[in-house]
């Protein structure tokens, strides 16, 4: 299990890669986000992606999906999102693309309120297969400490 | 089609409502976001959100979905998004929740390397049934401006 004091600043956390298909960002842009550059590949050449894109809200839920699975599946209450701030993507997600996540730790701050919890700053940035970033940003996580740690 | 020039501060866009499925959150989940009180309805009542509750990226990208489907649909280039800061979900979002978002605009700026767009910098909010915040955001679009609007 993954408590508060086990994200000390700089330490890293890597996910495996998933390869995306045309299929899955046609399904998930005719759901969330269906403008002709995520579903429909000739439409898209015309588009300013100059070819079918991934939405980014799909690259951002990937990025979600491979860091769940990660050694992240084991914080203690579960990876509880408190805020985002400053998501980018450099670079949209193309059909084939191979991404791969990393969390990296900025910094964490026991919680005023409940003190048996603390606020853990991480920044998350999503590869493809060259080392292109896909998306980046800074997340805030809800994260339980020790039950053998004194309150402060 | 809406051009940057159409983007005042202040004018505010609504959209449609959707109400979300249990199964609806289960699927997301299942795919991008595979933690037990996402996932499982029994399993969530031992967690901190007491119920199930669905992905905080599924309340987002489906206020993506029903922002893509109202006026903003005839932004000239299509909705690009550049950035997004201070996203927070003050209330999950629960099986039979009936979803709207609105877009405000808050500020523009005509692109200095590229005088033929600007970005526009919007607040999204999205609401349930009861007006409880599901989740806000500020975003910035990446907007054409219209062809006859002699360059600065």
């Amino acid at each position: 299990m993954l408590h508060y004091e086990d994200f000390i600043p700089g330490r890293q956390f890597q996910t495996e890669s998933h390869t995306v298909t045309e299929a899955e960002i046609i399904a998930f842009a005719r759901q969330f986000d269906p403008q002709p550059f995520h579903t429909d590949p000739a439409a898209a050449t015309q588009s300013l992606f100059g070819g079918l894109a991934a939405s980014g809200w799909h690259t951002s839920s990937l990025t979600m999906g491979l860091l769940s699975r990660s050694e992240l599946a084991h914080v203690a209450n579960g990876m509880i999102g408190m805020q985002v701030d400053k998501m980018r993507w450099p670079r949209p997600t193309r059909p084939g693309d191979t991404l791969t996540a990393y969390a990296t730790v900025i910094s964490s701050k026991v919680s005023a309120s409940q003190p048996g919890f603390g606020v853990v700053k991480l920044h998350w940035e999503t590869r493809n297969q060259q080392d292109e970033i896909a998306v980046h940003m800074e997340t805030m996580m809800w994260v339980q400490r020790r039950g053998d740690t004194p309150p402060r």
